[in-house]
């Protein structure tokens, strides 16, 4: 960390500067240039109290130098992870594809829409229970019925199960009928679900917030790893842009950013980032290009009786020609998409 | 609702829509113009199914004409709300100023806090006990026992206190020691906290959050008074932009805004809006001028040894100072800031 | 257009508004819905007079549903258009690769890098001798000497060359020496320097500003269009966003989104959307594998004395393993990098 | 400057480094933390060559620690900068109200509504006789016809004048006619306009990009200064952002973000900032509470016959019972609008 002092400074600013840097067990190593003194600060950037250096009376900037996450970091874990979802493997040249409807309405739905993902070569299955609604008078999910539909379903089709767990007391349940939690991105920093999720033996699957940064998704990847829970696979949906032709921006490059930074998986969700189905298949082989981990699309066969999103599904069809295109892209990447061994 | 038919839709699509436009309950007009089809959706917009609308075949837009809030509109209720903490007004001509450090950290400096605030003309003092963190290695609140200085604290200076609750299972637990529950940007879109607190026999400080719209914000407000609370401030508080020499960005024409469409009070919190403190009495001020219903700061005595965000805190001559400032803005502005009756 | 009523306006301002429609050459189409009366407006909605409609007293809202470019859009022209710069098409299956350095900065550089990059795949070769500098203090271009060694160095290597203009006083003189006009981000909406290009009887490469929307990029491209130019290649590099560990927010969703909405082609520059060279051959990758008709790097051989841009900037060995993988995902997606006819 | 070293850096490369930044003209300063190594470049960072240290193999982090303006700087020039445009003074606690109607559309329109904002108060004129305008089938304004009306009604009242100025072309022509020179938001990054405004000798009205950081704001004024022009004022006038309920996002900590920083006086614009009516008073009152050197609105007597940007005009009366408020506000904040002497 490196502490810019003011040129106005006294030299007694100063001193308490480098007395303050010392009593918080760091070593201060100062250097005056032409215009500016700068007092580095030797020590670990972790520590709390380093969020205060630029409240000390005489300090104008404060640079820091090191990456505030560890466990999720490549410097902490050199190769890529990969994490199981059952069997199905996520990184690591294994790609995920995740689909199914937005929201659990049925059995019927649900059973329609897996035949079809499954056909075209679906590894995990989706479907929300739970649903995060801006509006209090919205379809809010089936709860508890939906998680056991979805877990028949799964089990059919022999694929494992994703859903959203929104409140830190639902995390239990959800466990028992699912095989990874995924935290929803208007949850990315409910730092108590976080918590919960991380001490939970499932793998999560943990979306981007609408205005969070790279830095800030590796930052709650590390409220999960911190608690214990490795399995950690992170996805990029869009963030909040002033483009009003698209429901959110998809920031593509946050998947070779992330993959810099960190060891863990990243999928991308291009459903949610840009809410029209005309975008999607276009976004999603883009994705594989960029070298990420898998994709995660909505399917529903008749989007407008869909009780959630309806608008920003694939149609069944849509989705088979797609992963046709996603698998050419796949092999000129060098990797594939997860796929039970043939019997 | 209006819905745009697209210029190649076929006879049957149209058709197709007139008739699911009936089946829902809806009444369809449709007008036909130079270049498009237009039908007009004539029922209650509120009604989960029209957000699938645009899903139908054939439709290429879908504008809606009624605000998607009810409770909190103005339609609804005219006249400005005011909102009780304790004895405190807020609205309705009579101004909050809510002061007090960032967190809680112990007896001492919320005590000496809470006395400089109080003789500066502070109505209700803040300090948090669970704290939102980006970091997981950062101080996290003092939990239960920082409640109790707070309640002790408030209570020796005859001012109501508010700290933020971040876990539905935590809102019991605060209610015994506040006076009003605040939900953090972070979580105001975590729906189930919404809900509890709508639940809660407590007012509600209710943030904005970093990417929401003001129409976001007046939906979170929807999910609390829909559950029976009526006692809902909303706080313009920054959202995430470009600019990199403020910590967000301070949507100031968001008090006129909200003010035009609900009923609620709105007040501004520059501390986080800013992250500056030299920003921060301009702020307060512009916050006043501009109509809000009030005004949240973040004081510490020794901002270099806060144990949360001092470098956003105003020292206490600088709060006092701001105080004399605004009360003449109040004045000019023909509102006052609430005082407790002289005996 | 559409305007909806406001609740409370009276039958006068009602009458006044259906009169204004008439008045201004508009068909009123009037219906009454239970909370709402809606005044459809038939008619040319490219009249300059329709902005003026939201201050009719009594209107609340104005929806628009036609689109407001024309010779941009894919319905005036429905088939891929493809532009030629020199013998090179982009457009319509076959792909450009721009390639070169930042600045011109002597022969010897541009030599050196147009040497590598041909030899790479390159079909086009960039290099700017009008600098757009952030700070008047920063190199600014070499003017018309660099004009004369990037038409030198271009007919060396048997590539088209492309540079940017920035003032329309300068359109003539770049004309002489260069195959293509590029008008850079910051001048999306200068509409003076659009007019002037689009008299020139070059083509047009056109970057999207950095806080324009897809439509206001394709409202600029209709400013050159309509001055009679029909050779215009857009190019998404990237918004301004919160996001602060990439210099611009790479919005590679632009690339469906414009080939939806117009004919004209579109190419992506990686270089000053990410700013970082390890992102770059990734996001070039998802570029091709979402439809883009092209690229846009820029190249260097030796980045630390470039004089402009340097850190952004691809190694020679880096742009031709770039080269490989574009190839093979081009092979993927149907379509070709554009190459000189074997001899 | 500050160089942070890449961990897996090799003795050859920080020795490169080193050398490098002695090539340069700069003297390194080296100090190894626990986990990183760091370079303290001494010397003026002004420098073109800065910028690509981070091109330098080995180098992770470059951190800037001085400011890249100079002359608009408040350390060039400690006290507030007063701009006077003919009599009217700018900034140093007289306040500038800039009022007309956004275009010059005849004499009548003209005369009229500068009537009535010289009764209200307004101490300079303005109207568009360029527009910038999104699409280039709307009215792109009367040219040289307007300039006369503006000058001639300017005389009438007793007013000076201010009219944006698009081309580098017209700035001679515009010069004849206008006392001041307003360089709009689309225009901020124009080089090349603001080299010919900096040459110029009438004072020049620089308004914000959209998506121009306060940094790049004072950077393009730093264009103009340093062609010798020192008369500058700044215009805050809302960024983009995603809350789509406003045209843009009025930044009002600018105001006190950019007096911290420089000297120039700096006004607010809350038309084009908010455009809507509803919210432009209570925004031109927090401008005022806030320390800005001044209002600029956009006022028309009948808006919707303006034939540019109607929607977002006062009418004449709204204008009077606004310069009431803020005529209070000012006496509150100790400064006051610049009025003519009386006689």
């Amino acid at each position: 960390m490196i502490l810019v002092i003011r040129p106005d400074a006294t030299l007694e600013q100063i001193d308490h500067v480098i007395e303050t840097v010392r009593e918080l067990g760091f070593t201060p190593h100062v250097s005056r240039g032409e215009s500016r003194t700068i007092v580095g600060v030797i020590g670990d950037e972790a520590k709390p109290q380093v969020e205060n250096f630029s409240a000390i009376p005489g300090v104008e900037q404060v640079h820091r130098i090191l990456k505030p996450f560890k466990l999720a970091s490549r410097e902490f874990h050199k190769p890529d992870s990969a994490v199981y979802v059952g069997k199905v493997k996520i990184g690591a040249g294994s790609l995920a594809m995740i689909a199914g409807p937005c929201a659990v309405e049925n059995y019927e739905v649900m059973d329609t829409v897996a035949k079809y993902v499954k056909a075209g070569g679906a590894n995990i299955l989706r479907g929300g229970a739970f649903k995060p609604r801006t509006s209090p008078y919205a379809f809010q999910g089936m709860g508890e019925d939906g998680l056991k539909i979805l877990k028949d379903v799964g089990q059919k089709y022999d694929m494992p199960v994703v859903t959203e767990v929104m409140d830190p007391r639902q995390v239990d349940l959800v466990c028992r009928y699912t095989d990874m939690l995924q935290i929803g991105a208007r949850n990315m920093q409910n730092f108590d679900l976080l918590k919960e999720c991380g001490k939970a033996n499932k793998p999560v699957l943990l979306k981007r917030g609408m205005s969070a940064t790279v830095k800030d998704l590796l930052m709650s990847a590390e409220y999960i790893l911190a608690e214990g829970n490795k399995d950690v696979v992170l996805v990029e949906r869009g963030v909040r842009s002033f483009e009003d032709s698209t429901r959110n921006m998809l920031d593509m490059s946050a998947v070779p950013n992330v993959k810099g930074q960190s060891h863990l998986p990243i999928i991308v969700d291009p459903s949610h980032a840009t809410g029209r189905p005309d975008l999607i298949p276009a976004m999603c082989r883009a994705s594989v290009a960029a070298g990420a981990d898998g994709v995660h699309v909505e399917v529903h066969n008749c989007p407008e009786k869909a009780m959630s999103d309806g608008p920003q599904a694939l149609l069944p069809h849509q989705f088979l020609d797609l992963m046709g295109d996603l698998r050419r892209l796949a092999t000129a990447m060098g990797c594939e998409f997860w796929a039970p061994p043939e019997k």
